[in-house]
């Protein structure tokens, strides 16, 4: 019965939220490669773009400028839940014995309960301004689905949106939240589309991908000028975005007393939150002004950085969308149903892909049973039940922090908390009674997939 | 796109926290009657209580102090999630068109996702500081289990939950969340007690109750020195540990720039969270500091205060506990399944049936259909999907909001938003696709269940 007194969260009034988002690419020493064109494999323009993004994002999208002004309506409801806190483990670290100091950034504050919607408020704030009437976008456990809906309630726009099959079935409870917020939600894949009943015509019980829902959602949106569609992660403004994080982050670290990290570590499915956490570290790091280590960890199941080729490849399973250079384990990969469903995408960010590969990053993947073991540790401890995507995340801080209790070097570890578990009960469940096993992964299984890949534009 | 800059919420620093927590018994003018040893009917004394509480806790159960200093242990576990926020629901003002302007105290943030633990660390620190090695106790829909769980993973002692089954077998998600922080959770009525055992005769599928989990928890407790037993509202001493809401909701209202509340809403099962938030400002109401109106809003299927007797009367369904003077629809009433599973308690904390009956604060009942139709307009204006409990304080927030409209008047309404809805959107579910009714109610039924009151020691 410790009666010391700690502080453990590092808050931030409203009036000290940064204002601007950070575009790590003008700091970079190459820029990314561009997309391509499916058709042409010329680089895309603005306007290939154009059926399913309103121009201010594709601007965004390929925007040279390091700081992009958040527009007021959008900071306006940030303040409902940001800053967001920045808490530290005092209990976890006792528990470990560990003299490493353990921070998170946690992001189950927000309506959707992750990360998701600093980026799906500006999306919906952008399509408005443009006179889009509808978003359609694609879901997997459903968090990007319930911040969008979120987000389109309060800028009057209609929300569309198709769940993977698998998710649909297992986690009602994303579908209920998603259908509050005033969203309509399909299983897909939904016979409301051709990609959708070409897959239901092979299988009528077809569980779905991200791929195979990306695919819809793209294909309703390009087919009306009124409907654009809304991406959850893997682009450059989405990360862009999701960069507020970090900035607060940087504040925060300060205002408790930090100097600087000297370890970064975040999830990463399509990249948004590690980058969004990371990136304006790199900047600082870039800069001279610190030099921690950024360490993406993804799940066994699925490890396209550490696993997968740097090529380029379609976004989704039907090949609609431009081809982008990223490190993918092949558009037609599915990966085991592990429960951290948003990290279950067969490619990286382009954008972190580059990164990675200049040198200024490293990965590791960690598979699910130690996640867990350090999920309930941290549940125990710090009294937050994670979502399954930042169990990785957990996991990797719980392994740096022993091997600091090893050393006896206090490290500081900086860590993306982007959402809490509580429609994910059922993973923890599944972990207590035993029944969670590790991902079945071969390299076979990954070469296979790796063969489809296109073989276009250079690797 | 209202581009304006608006504060939505009110924060404290760690530091700012309340550090004491409030009794209004001795400011009351007069107190509240005693509790009754059910055998001699004479006014129960602290060894009565001793079987069930740690002597701490029982001695803040009588206490006159006006004032009860917060251990630093107890202090430090708040740190994590307090001082939790207050919201100005501008967005919800705007949809409604209302001069008013509402903030809602939002109890959410914690570990359970309510306000039970502002009870269940106290409780759980005094129990190991007295060397209990484990507490049992009951839960409804979850939340109070939950809270219970968390707490007693951080002091080291074992927690045994008997879970209404009704709840146990709708809500599989809250008996995970217990487990996953440490808890275990029975089915009630369960064979591992008498008094589950007498209920599993009559019916092997009994739906239990919140009276009949609790005989089990109390039967466990009572029977073993090493065990106790924790209550998760109803009692003085868990209104005291709840007044943290008030005495934080005062500093930020102030610091937000409002004089006083004109209305103070809260919904009201047991009665824990309402008394939490009200009675620090009941304290200034009677200083003569400030004249807001007080209104407990309960539902209509077990309206306790507006419908119920105030009589003596058991706190369980067995008759294992003191006898308490409290508005009570009698111990054997069974409410409607509701669900605000946490408002189904037959009668309403003693303290408060005396505030009541001293005229110091009012009551209404609204029926669960008005309250989900606010909880949606709440949900997509302001982000936050309520439980079903505090839906009950939002209608009748939104029943004032437009009452101001008519008149014109910029009414101050301040309401309980005492957890998020996260585990109950079947609720919701079955409210957006209109298979909710109201509650079937009739006075001839409250009527039966008024005759089983006992007839001791005066009504």
């Amino acid at each position: 019965m410790d009666e010391t007194v700690r502080q453990h969260k590092t808050i931030l009034e409203e009036s000290e939220m940064p204002t601007a988002w950070y575009n790590v690419v003008p700091d970079l020493p190459s820029p990314p490669p561009p997309a391509l064109h499916p058709g042409t494999l010329e680089p895309a323009g603005p306007d290939d773009f154009a059926p399913l993004f309103p121009m201010d994002l594709i601007l965004q999208e390929v925007s040279m400028d390091r700081y992009i002004e958040i527009p007021g309506a959008v900071l306006d409801v940030y303040r409902q839940w940001r800053p967001s806190p920045l808490f530290r483990a005092h209990r976890l670290e006792k528990a470990l014995g560990t003299p490493a100091r353990i921070y998170y950034k946690y992001e189950g504050v927000s309506p959707a309960g992750s990360h998701k919607p600093n980026t799906a408020v500006p999306q919906a704030y952008y399509n408005a301004k443009a006179g889009v009437k509808k978003l359609t976008t694609e879901t997997g456990a459903g968090q990007w689905g319930t911040a969008l809906a979120f987000a389109c309630a309060l800028f009057d726009l209609e929300c569309e949106v198709w769940q993977v099959g698998a998710s649909y079935d297992q986690k009602p409870y994303r579908r209920m939240m998603i259908e509050a917020f005033g969203g309509i939600v399909h299983r897909s894949p939904s016979p409301l589309t051709e990609s959708g009943r070409t897959y239901l015509a092979a299988d009528p019980d077809h569980p779905g991908s991200l791929g195979i829902a990306i695919s819809e959602a793209v294909e309703v949106a390009a087919q009306d000028p009124e409907i654009r569609y809304a991406l959850g992660s893997v682009l450059n403004h989405v990360l862009l975005h999701q960069t507020i994080i970090g900035e607060e982050a940087l504040l925060q670290l300060k205002k408790a007393g930090e100097s600087a990290p000297d370890l970064i570590v975040g999830c990463t499915g399509g990249g948004s939150n590690f980058a969004g956490l990371s990136f304006p570290f790199l900047r600082e790091k870039l800069a001279g002004n610190m030099s921690p280590t950024i360490r993406a960890v993804e799940p066994a199941s699925c490890p396209s950085l550490t696993h997968g080729v740097y090529a380029y490849d379609f976004g989704d399973a039907a090949g609609l969308t431009p081809l982008m250079k990223m490190h993918t384990l092949g558009h037609d990969f599915v990966p085991d149903p592990i429960h951290a469903g948003g990290l279950r995408y067969h490619g990286m960010s382009p954008l972190i892909s580059h990164v990675y590969e200049l040198g200024l990053m490293e990965a590791v993947a960690i598979p699910q049973t130690e996640c867990f073991a350090a999920a309930i540790q941290f549940a125990r401890t710090e009294g937050i039940v994670p979502a399954p995507e930042p169990t990785h995340a957990l996991a990797a801080a719980v392994r740096e922090a022993l091997r600091a209790k090893e050393t006896g070097e206090e490290t500081v570890i900086l860590t993306a908390l982007c959402g809490h578990g509580h429609f994910d009960l059922a993973a923890y469940d599944a972990y207590l009674s035993g029944r969670m096993t590790d991902e079945a992964v071969s390299d076979a299984r990954f070469a296979e997939a790796l063969a489809t890949v296109p073989d276009v534009g250079g690797r």
